[in-house]
This record gives structure tokens, C-alpha cells and sequence, in this order.
């Protein structure tokens, strides 16, 4: 039986957008289902008490040095940090549910992130939003509109929660059954896991 | 010319007892040279407004899943946490200099690591300190008092003061020249900067 990784992950989260172009690779070598699972990263950080590195000045200022480090090494272009980061992800979020019904959260997941953290726009915005589902191939009006929807609304605080519930204290968080794996620093331990 | 491996690092701190582990195999392989700088975590922690993990509940609870994850990939015992941790080290660390003095500090650190990750002993017991030096291969009466003279303590400052200054926010911390890079999980960053 095909073993499964859930990815729980924010649109904010520079980490989780690295881990984002990994993990499709990763089980397809693997053979494993991959679940996309978008949470509000603040909801998590709020239920835990925890805070994002780029609270403290001095990690801040590591931290980008060690994201162009991980671009480089997964050859993707120089990250950029959007203007006013961390934005308020919470549309987008909802707005990757909405493209996961229609069978689309991979496309619009590598839009949304090109967005932020290639060309360094607000995802927070909605003509960039807008622009990111026309390239995800996803009608934005009724998109938009769905995202509103007390359906969409709860599977964001479903995600949210059960992430926290299961152990989770930011993103990107991993679970292959019980098993929690922390970072995109931690993808070649959920390789290894999944290849067991 | 050969580069240099500057390790930051403080005889508390697991991830710096994982490190500890690799550091001379990775100078070996790229022809490095390792200079050993023990720091006293708590003044870095308090300069930079910083935190250990296992502050956090939440965190504490994944970080220990994670470090034996790291001991089973190194090949090393499955760690154990030693009572009351994280206990001061502040007189490990001093006695980290005065190891190095005599040229012993390899084994010091082994010695002290194992007592504390292996073995669970608390490392701020005199008892326990006077075995290491023993199996350091280090008189214990003179190195204790060597370790309260104002060399060493002043030592011990200013590895923790220039480990700051630098941009260190916590152990293990590595410097190749002015690049710095956070964490034992870094170490195949820093062995590809070796080897360039």
C-alpha cells in the first residue's frame, strides 16, 4: 500500500514554498500520495505560542542568507522577500482550496509563490491574486467568491487545526501517519521515510 | 591556502554534541582546519534576545523525535537527555579552554558530550567533570583550578562576545571566514563552502 505525505504549508512561508518544489519529486521517486494541506500560519503560531524567526532581528538577518543558499541548491532563481512580509495569506490560503476542488492546487501553488517570492508581490493584494489564478488557469470571479464560502472558510480552520492538534508549530510541517517531520531542512528525512 | 572551520558551540546543546561528531571528518575531507570555540549559549541567547527550543512545549516535544532521527542517521547511541536539562555549563565550557590549552579538547569534548548525551549525567556535577577530565586524559585538580582563572573566564567572553558580533544567535554556529551558517543541519552547506 502507497504510504502518504501530507504537506501542511502557508503561501507566506518562504520555507514552505522551497519545500513546495520538492515534494512532488519526492514521491514520485517514492511512490507515495502527496496531500496538499494549506493552514494559517498564524492560527498555528497563536495555538502554540510560537513566533516565525524574522520576529528576532538577529535571526532575521540569517535567514535570508540561508533561503538564497536553498534556492541555489534547488536551482530555482534567487528568492526575493515580498514587500511588507509576512503578508496576511489568509485569501490566499482559502483561494488554494478552492483550486484543490477543482484539481488545480499545484499549478495555482507554483503561481501564488513565483508571485512572492520571485517577483516579490503582496499576496495579500487582489489583482495579484487575480493575475495568479488566470496563470493557475482558474476563472478568478467565482473563485473568489467560493473562497468566501463557509465550506472553504472550515477546511482552513480543519487543516489548521488538525495540524496543531497533531503536533505542529509552524510550517512547512510533514506527517507520513504519526510521524512529524519539521522544515524543508527535514525533506531528505521524509524521503528517506517514505522510501522505507 | 587552506580555509578555516570556526565552531561555535556550547557543551549543553545537542545539536552542538551532533555537530561535535562531524566537524573532523569534514575538515578532513576538504582539507579545513577546525578551530574549536566553545561559547557560553546563555550570554549568546540573552545578547540576541533569543530562546532555546525547548522552551517551547510544543517544540520540545518534536525536538527530542528529531534528535534521535539525528543520532540514527550518524550512526551514534540513541541520545538521551541528561536530568535537569538544560543544565549550566558554564564550567564545561571553561574547562573546554583549558582542554584546549593542553591540546586535549578533541577528547574533552568527546568525553563531556558522552557523559551528557549518552550516558544522561549532569555535566554542571564536579563529579562528573572530574570522570571527563579523567578520560580526557587530563589531571582534574589543576584544570579545575586553571578554569577559574581570569584567562580562561575572560577566554570564554570573548568566544561568546565575537560569536555575537558576528551574527551568531545560537549553537552550533559555523564561520568560514565571514559566512556564517546556523545549525547542525547546515553542515552540508558549510562541507560544499569547504570544498570550493
Amino acid at each position: 500500500m502507497p504510504k502518504t505525505l501530507e504537506f501542511f504549508f502557508d503561501y507566506l512561508s518562504p520555507y514552505s514554498y522551497l519545500a513546495s518544489t520538492q515534494v512532488e519529486a519526492i514521491c514520485a521517486r517514492t511512490g507515495a500520495i502527496l496531500v496538499w494541506r494549506p493552514v494559517l500560519l498564524g492560527a498555528v503560531f497563536k495555538a502554540t505560542s510560537n513566533v516565525g524567526p524574522a520576529t528576532n532581528p538577529f535571526k532575521a538577518q540569517y535567514l535570508f542568507k540561508d533561503l538564497l543558499r536553498w534556492t541555489a541548491r534547488y536551482g530555482l532563481p534567487e528568492l526575493v522577500l515580498p514587500e511588507g512580509f509576512p503578508s496576511n495569506s489568509m485569501k490566499a490560503d482559502r483561494l488554494g482550496l478552492v483550486a484543490q476542488e477543482q484539481g488545480r492546487i499545484e499549478r495555482y501553488t507554483r503561481a501564488v509563490y513565483a508571485a512572492a517570492f520571485q517577483r516579490g508581490q503582496d499576496i495579500a493584494q487582489a489583482p495579484v491574486l487575480e493575475a495568479v489564478l488566470r496563470e493557475a488557469e482558474i476563472d478568478p470571479a467565482p473563485a473568489l467568491a467560493r473562497a468566501e464560502s463557509a465550506e472553504i472558510k472550515a477546511r482552513l480552520r480543519v487543516n489548521t487545526d488538525d495540524a496543531v492538534a497533531r503536533g505542529a508549530f509552524g510550517v512547512p510541517t510533514f506527517f507520513i501517519g504519526d510521524e512529524i517531520y519539521v522544515g524543508n531542512d527535514r525533506l531528505d528525512f521524509v524521503e528517506a521515510a517514505l522510501a522505507r
